[in-house]
This record gives C-alpha cells, structure tokens and sequence, in this order.
C-alpha cells in the first residue's frame, strides 16, 4: 500500500499516520522525494485502505500488488517527466537522444562530438569519464578532472551530460558537474550505490543488469526512489544470452512491458545492445516504434581510435543519419499515421 | 568453395568437375534443386579457384568461408524470392503478411478467418493442423482432414496456406495443400525432417530454435538447400531466456543479422515471441523497423475460446489495427523518408 | 488421475471404466504397455476418487497434480528398473556404465572398445550410426549396415547395446539390434519420434534438450510412456547458457531433482556434458556422488583420430581409470560410510 | 607478462626495472601486496623475457596468454593457501567448511550456531550482517553492532568469521571483526568495491556474479590481487539460466575449471546454488569430488523461521550429516582408494 500524502503534512499528522499504519500491523517506510512524501505499507493481511485514507495529512491510498511499489504504474497512472532544466524534459511520447563517445579522452574530441550533437538538434552528451572494466589494466576513465573540462565546453554549447557512477564516494565530486547520473549494468544491484542516489536531487538512469529480469530492474528503480530520488529513467541495454553473434542480445520485448508496469521514463542503448556498429542503426529504430522514450548512443569523430568500445561506436556521418531517421520514425509513432488506426477504428466499430 | 554449374550441364562435364574436386583433395556435395545445379566442396588447403572455374559446365566458382555455405550472402549477393504462385511473392524489402489461427479447429472458424485476411489484403494464411504439444495429454490438432478442408477455403478465398510439418511422414500427405511447410522451433535441428523437406518442391520456412544461435539456423536451411529445396525462409520467433515476464524472448538483434549472412527472406513471429497479446503489436512494428520481410501472426476471431495460445492471439480488430499499422511502417521503411536518408548525406557529404 | 488397471482387464471391464471417467467430465487417455494397463483422467473438477477405484478391473487409483502424470514418482513410489537381459539392469541406486565411440567408424574400432569393455566389467557399450550434425557437410554415420557389423561383435563380446535413434524411419530398421534407443538432445521434442518409440518394445534413454527444462524433459518421457513403452531413462547430458569455457554447462542439479520426481532411471554423460576430456572425470563422479544410476561416456582407442567428438573422448588408460573410480565412488554412495549416517543420527537422536 | 620481484627490491632497483619495461613499450601495474612485489607488464609485441630477468630485484619473469594475469596458474603452478590464523588455512586438496545463518539475528541464534559448529569440528561461520535484498523493504541485516556481538561470541568458541561485505564505506568498520570478506555475486562486477579491498590485509572471498563467465570471475579476482591483496578465494554459487525447478544452476563445471585456470582455493555454495533444502547434501557432496576445497553452507536452528532465505537453510541434524559426510567423501577424494588409481594404473602400464 501507498500512502501518498499532502506536501504540506505536519510533524503531527505524520505521527498520526505512521501510528495509525503500525496499529493495522504494516511494516512502514517513509519515503521523502523531491516530489513527495509517501509512506510505502507492507500489510500482512487485508486493510480496509479507507481507514487510512480519512486521516488528516493523507491525500490518496493506493493498493500495489507488485514487489516494487513506487515506481509502479498501478498507483501513479501518468507517466513521469525528467526535467533537466533549459527546456530539455525526458518523458514519455517523446524521444530524447544522448549520444556521445564511450569515453571522454580529451578536449579537442569533447568540443568535436559537442558541436556535431549540437548541429543535428541532440541536446544531451553521454560519456564515461569513470569506465567499468573487465581487466584492471584495461582503460579506466579520465575521472573528476575530465569531467570538469566536460561539463564546461558541455555548457558552452549549451548541452546536458549524463555520465555513469561506478562508486558511492564518486557521487558528491559528480552531482555538481552532470545532469544525469548513470547507474551501469554492472551495477544495476549495487543497493549501497542505488541508496545514496536516492538521497541526491539529481536524475538518475539505471541500466538493467546483464541477467537482470524486469522485476530487479524495477527493484532497482524502487531502491532509489525509496530512498528520496524519483528523477529516474529505466534503460535497456542488452541482456546476457547463449547467442555469440553479437555482444549483447538487446531484449527490445522490455520495452512496451517497462511502459505498462512502470511510469518511468524508459530509454534504449542500441550500442551496448547489439555492439555491432552497422546493427546500431536497425536496432535503434526499432526500440523506438517500440515505444521507447529515447536512445543512448555510443557517437565518435574516429570510432577507430577510441580507447574502449570503437566496435559498435557510430560515426558522425552515421549518427546524423541515426538521428534524422530516428525523429522520423518518432514522428510516425506519435503522428496520426500509426496513433490513429485505433482511434479511428475504435469510431468506426472497425 | 561453391561450384555454380550451367543449368544443362552434361553428364561427362558433371563428372570431369567433380574428379576435378576429388583431385584438388575436396570433400565433395552435389547438390541439385528448382533452380540450380551446384557442388559444396570443402577443402583441407587452399585452392587456386580458376582452376576449377575454366572447367566447361561451370559457371561461376565463389569461396565462402561461413559454416554454412549454400544459404550464405557470401556467394548469392542477390536476395532470394519465394514465389508462391498468384502474385504473391515473398521478397527482401517486401511484408508478407502471414496470419491465423494457432490451430485449425473447423469450417466456420477457418471461413471466418479468411475473410478477415481477404478483407484485409493478406494473402498467406497460417494454421497448424498437427500441432507440437509439450504435454502429449494436449489437442494436437485436426489433421490431414482439417488441411484438405482447410486448403478448400484457402483456394475460394484466394489465399495461400503454410502450416507446420512434424515428421517425414506427414510430408506427402501435406504437400498437395499447403504452400509453405514451416518446420517449428522444436523440429529446427531435426535433421530428418529437414533432410526431406529438401526433396519436395514447395517452400519451407524455419523457425529458430528455442537455443538455437543464428549460426545453427542457417546451418538448418543449409541442410535443406543441400537436399535440393532453394525456395527458403528463415524466422525469428523467440528465444529462451532467464527473463519471465515474457514466454519467449523475442530476439529482433537477428534480422539485420541475418539479413547480412543470408540471402534468404527473414520472417519475425511476434505471438510467439513475446507470448503476450497487447505486445505483440509493437513488436511487430519493431521487427519491420528492423528489416524483415514479413510477419507470422497469430490471430483468431475469438481468442479467449482457442484450443491452443489463446493468450497471445490477436483477436479481428486488434489485428486490422496490426495490418494497417504494419503497412505504415513497412512504407516508411522503404519510402524515401528513411531509405532517403543515407543516400542525400552521402551525395551532400554529410 | 492415474487409474491402474489388472493385468486381466476384461473388454467388459474395460468400456464401464472408460465410460465412468467420461461420465465424471474426464478427458480419458488409455495406455496399455508392456507391463501395464493405465487410464489417464485429467479431471475439470475434483472426483472422489474411490468412486473410481471400486470398479471391477481397477487395481488402484492416484491423483498426480504434476503436468507430467505416468513417469512422476507421485503415483509410482518404487523405482523402475530396466532390465536388458542376461543380468544387465539399469536401476535406481545401481551404477550402470555405458561407454563407446561417438560414432561407430569400423569393426577394428568396435573391436578394440568392446574387449576394452569387457576386460573392465563394462555391460554397455555406446556408438552412434546415425548422427545428429549441425553441418550437412559433416560425417553422419555409418548406417545400418554399421550397425549390424557392431552388434554381432557386441554379442560375441556379451555387450548389450545403446545406440541414436535420429527418424521414425529409423526404428524399424534398428530396433532387431540395439538394446536401447537413444533419442538425442535435439530431437527430445520430436513428439513424432518419441510416440513411435512408444509403440516399439524397447527400452528408450532420452536425453534432455539444450534448452529443456525439467519438466519438459518429463513430459517428453511421458510422450513414450503413454504411447506404450515405459521401459524409459533420462539423461542429463548439459544445458546451453552463456558461459563459454566449456561446451555445455553439464546441470549437476537435474540428478537429485529427477530422481524425486520421477520414478525413472537417471543416466548422466559428463562427456557432452563440459565436453572437455580432462573434465569428464571429476563431473562423472560428481554424477555419482549427486545420485545418478548410470553414465554415457564417449571413450576411443584413438581419440586424436576420432571423426566426431574427440576433444571429450577419453582414451583407454583414462577411461580404465574412470571406469575404477567411478566404482569407489558409487560403492561409497551406496554403503555404510555415508547411507549410514543419516540412519545413525536418526537412532542416537543426533 | 609478469616481472616478480625480490622482496627486498630497493627504490632504485625498482626504477630501473620500471623504467626498461617502458621502453619495451609495456603498459606497467606495479602491484605490491602482503606476500610480494610484482609488476604486470602488458607488451604490444614480443618481448625477450631474458632481457628482463636479468635485471637486479627481478625474481623471476613469467608469460601469461590469460586476459586476467596474477590469479593464473600459468605463472604460479603452486596453489594458494589463505592462512587465517589459529591452525585454521583454506588450502588446495583441504576442506574448508563453513557454515551459518544467511542472516545474523541475535546472540541467542549466534551462541546455537557457534555450538554446534564446534561440536561438528567446522571451524569457520558465515553470517550475514549486510544483507543485499533485490526488494528495498526486505530485512537489510543488523549491521555492525551485530557483527560485533557475533564477533566477541565467535572468538569465544575460537572459530573465525565470514561476512559479506556490501560498500566500500563499511570496509573500515568490518575490518577488525571479520577473518573474511565476502563479495556477494550481485558486488562481482563491482569494480570499486574490488579495489579497495586490494587494499586491505585480510581474506576475500569473491563470489560469481549471476551471469559471470569464468574469465570475468578470474578478472575480479585480478581487481583484488592487482590491487595489493593476495588472499583470495574463487567462489561457485550457481548462475541464472532458463530453468526454474531451483533457484540457480549451481555449475559444478566451474570447478575443476578453476582449479585447472587458477592457483585459488575454490569454494562451493551449494545452499544459495540449487536454492532447495533437501537438495544441498547432494550437490555439496558432488562439489567435494569435483574438487572444491570447500563448502560455503547455510544453517540454522530454525530455519522455518528465518529471516531471509530459509527454504535453502539446514537445520542442525542435517547439517550435521553433512559435514560428516563431507569428510567421509573429502577422504575419499584425498585417499588412496581414487588418488592412487592413476598412479597405480601408470606404474603398470595400464
């Protein structure tokens, strides 16, 4: 059960509510967001959820019969919007592109990928300055420095950066330089790493892990939401499988299910999905008439030379390609052509 | 090695090649179907392939060093159409919408059916008539009966038919009614099964095993083009995962894959796929998106009462809706608003 | 519902059963075998059983609430022994060791093993005729004429004889010469194959499919065992996952799982199981130790030379030493040093 | 390539070797832990390895073809035994048992464990005080003051201590109570958290992430080891696959794997890896023949009652029984009976 009360609640009505929720026998955890304030109810029997919702503070009770609570779509119907300020708001129906390199190395190609993803409309840049590697020897990221230089030439061209957190004591030095906080698949059930991110008022975009099911992503979702945060974005970035013909398998099939269960915001990595560059493409498109609210590319001026990933790395010509046809697709999915078959069938007792 | 001879090659030059082969030290496979006549020869070391080229009745000679080689891009460039007959024809760049019941259950249902997909303008209609069934306390199907009955509506209505084949001994009996033999996720390495499905004269589609890697598949059609059938189709219909939400993963990474490694039609089976009703549309959507050339849809005018699959059967409206929906995104795809894109950037130099 | 007839059943008898189970809303399935006359029920609504079980000609009746009904342990308690003849018999508790070539290539192979066997007290002997291969192109076995050389050389050794049974076709050719049919792991959904071995008096190792589960692996025993032969073995011979050290990740957990589910025989083969040679030795007496009542091992007078399979086949010296251990391991299962301390504790109260 | 070095390599002698591996054009890790000083030096192209050994401080100087370096047996043949302390070493060829609640309770359920361990001769006990939950409102473990209770009660029975240990920040504090770290199969990509236990002087115990191939758990153990601690153990718990008759597939393959891979002690967790009560004895037994060093086991004396994960938790009599057995088939696996077959049979010529 969700208790969702008012923003105003006072120290006594809260006290009221808690000890009211307590009597029917619930395990009680309240949740304080930038949003809200909820309490989330776990009852061992049936209660009679009227009895809570008269009590004064509360504005609405509501029955979740999923694991994961608050990030379910059974109480909160609406979808959610992730505003990151100047105009650029992740939400459902729409299609927000992040596109950048896996890694950012340096200036010269921070300034090049800023400027091609500002030529082509892209109003948020992606990239690892922390990278999450296989073998300690591998490439390990350019850290807080190189975000700094990032997140200064990122404003001067007046883009948005979302970038992975690999670790709790990374938070703090990050939250001030990115607009979005990305948890990776490996990480996807760090509980201590989903805790603090709770507690930053700062987006906050989890990957589902290599054998995560939708359920754990949405646990996952739920662990920072839980814990104060519910600026969240779920992504699909390819699930672990038995088939070696690509890196990854991108489960395209969480798409339209994520959307249903959950009211989060739901986005799509092709790159990290399939991890063949000349597949990025196709498959990027297709999570979109699938109903994504937006894609996470890996872009970069020389895919060749990139310090990690360059196999399934686009180039600029192919990115702008990728975004053209990815708005025109987005397009057809929102415009008459497709929203309106059911419409008008539904009128006509097609 | 591939050795493409003359349609009219003669018994001496026959036989001068394949000595030719044996000489070089190949292990050697003739291999005559519909259309060609060809020798698979593999090879210990390397061959001077003009040796074998100048050889009279030999037309063309290609290396392929795929696993599988008669069904492979690598020598046949050129996509394979499957021509049923009438007009309808399946074909790279094409949709060939194929749709209907899980099983065949009776007259007034299969009439039903056809005139929805008449209606509609699709001209394949699926339906099984002997039907796989993990418990073998399940319906199997009407059988031979219920596909001469079946095949009757079909021809009245103008529409073609593919059904599933369990067993070699089914193949004669089936042959006179169906259009497309379609061999089921469970028979996809039944290597009998396909073995003789090379020596009848109609076309064959196959479906992807449950663990079967898009390597295997294409060694499955291999086994078939080399028993002599060529007019080929490969599907996508889900593979097993970890994941549960779904009943199968419905794998849409293999159709720009297998598009690239084949010159065969690619086919995406979203009902089996996903397995979830009010899914299954957007991931049709998404698998034309991503480049196949058609859809094996289950649907049924009344799902809730189906023998079998009901849960992830269309019912007539929902799939009206599809077909139109379909027919959108398929013209988007190879209208100049996507296909477009590539060639304006390349000619500005984008 | 199980209901188990007398032997004696009358015609008489027969018809009041069948029509009172159809009377109580069951869909009835007759089963007569070698060494049984069952119905299986499967009931809408809750019957009274003992309203069944007083009819003349009814020996017993049980509810089985598994999917899988005649080879479930709920209604069978004892386990099945498959007796092969000449003191040959594969039971629960026993060891049976099945060991020979991947395939049968010649008399002086078959030879070799056969006196190998022999000399190691060794009752099966393994080899195929017919193989399952990915590729077309691959070796497929040197047919029934292969077969016969082997089984007169395996009976003037007194070998009893396992062989793959790949088509329907098949059976009727092989069933004079092997002891048992092998149905491989992809074809354990060959619901055609499996009724046809129903109806052959022989005993039948299924070996679960790359992607099979538990309960389909039943389901599949159950196919034979309702078309008439319950002289059945499973056998765990690796599942498909993503990991890539070995070749299928032999599922250790199948032997404890399916020996309480099923009163059948449980048959391991580490050999395709990890499919590394120095490998088969640990996982084989884990086999023992975790329960299983048999193992299917590849081993050859050549491995190095072996036309299929021959980097998971041991060699004569490792395979003697297999065949010792394995002994130890399964005298140690089987006596005081560990049976016994379940019942000592039990005693003393421990 | 990995440079061992003198353990009294001086400051200039380390330079030298240093500064030689550069212009080799090496990628340089210097890694100094509790027991030696190496660096692993990642060539681009071939290097004369004597042309290093020679050099002053160098030991000994080693190829590895591995992805991961200092956990391969490819340089240390030797096996690596973690000493904790009082006669207590988890070693190659030994049996380490080690067992106890998932979650640590309170001190009565402490004081009852600890008892029992003594009287059954296991020295070391698991228990957890931070728990990783996939749902944010399950029992999160009752952190450092109970470690602390656990701790004073554990050295009072003499027996040492295993936990898991969840996030950097509570390194610090568990420090001082735990003989062992555990890294939990969610952490096993948790880059961070591998790091810096590198740092710590105390044992690590790395378990394998839920979908982590072989490589990918070796190249966690290289996090630690490149890092600065040495002391590691490999851990098998099961991995997700499609099968849901457990709760994971406990691979036993993974074991002789990693014996053969790498100089570390192999742990089992046969409790967490087929997840079912009365299927641990024989999957933990079939883990000792294959040839783990030991066993990672949930207890409890009252597992019904348990706060997490009591459907997979012994009670007391059970393992009791275990561990008597464990011994009895470790001494088998150690004892002539199976060790001296292959010696015998190699004396012989057999």
């Amino acid at each position: 059960m969700i208790v969702q009360c008012h923003q105003d609640l006072s120290r006594e009505e809260y006290e009221r509510v808690y000890k009211k929720l307590e009597e029917f026998g619930c395990q009680v955890t309240e949740v304080v967001t930038q949003l809200g304030h909820y309490f989330v109810a776990l009852a061992k029997r049936d209660i009679d959820i009227r009895r809570v919702g008269h009590l004064d503070g509360v504005a609405d009770v509501h029955r979740v019969s999923d694991s994961y609570k608050l990030v379910s779509r059974k109480w909160k119907v609406d979808p959610t919007s992730v505003d990151l300020g100047d105009g650029v708001v992740i939400q459902s129906g729409g299609l927000s592109l992040m596109a950048g390199p896996c890694s950012i190395e340096g200036e010269e190609q921070v300034r090049a990928v800023a400027a091609h993803l500002k030529a082509h409309g892209v109003s948020i840049m992606r990239g690892g300055v922390y990278k999450p590697r296989t073998s300690p020897y591998s490439f390990r990221g350019v850290g807080l420095d190189g975000l700094k230089m990032w997140s200064a030439c990122a404003k001067e061209f007046g883009l948005k950066i979302i970038s992975e957190v690999l670790a709790v004591e990374q938070i703090e030095g990050m939250a001030e330089y990115v607009d979005i906080f990305q948890v990776g698949a490996r990480n996807a059930q760090n509980f201590s790493l989903l805790h603090e991110l709770g507690q930053v008022d700062k987006p906050v975009l989890i990957k589902r892990g290599m054998s995560s099911t939708i359920e754990e992503l949405l646990q996952s979702a739920e662990y920072v939401f839980s814990s104060g945060n519910e600026k969240l974005m779920l992504c699909e970035r390819g699930i672990r499988t038995f088939e070696r013909a690509y890196r990854n398998t991108l489960d395209l099939n969480a798409v339209p299910v994520l959307k249903e269960k959950s009211h989060l915001p739901v986005i799509v990595d092709p790159s990290h999905g399939i991890g063949v560059r000349r597949f990025v493409e196709p498959m990027a498109l297709a999570g979109i008439i699938a109903g994504c609210d937006g894609l996470l590319v890996e872009i970069s001026p020389s895919p060749e030379a990139a310090l990690s990933d360059g196999d399934q790395t686009l180039d600029f010509r192919e990115s702008a390609n990728l975004f053209e046809k990815a708005k025109v697709v987005h397009r057809l999915r929102e415009g008459e052509s497709l929203q309106g078959v059911d419409e008008a069938r539904a009128r006509i007792g097609g």
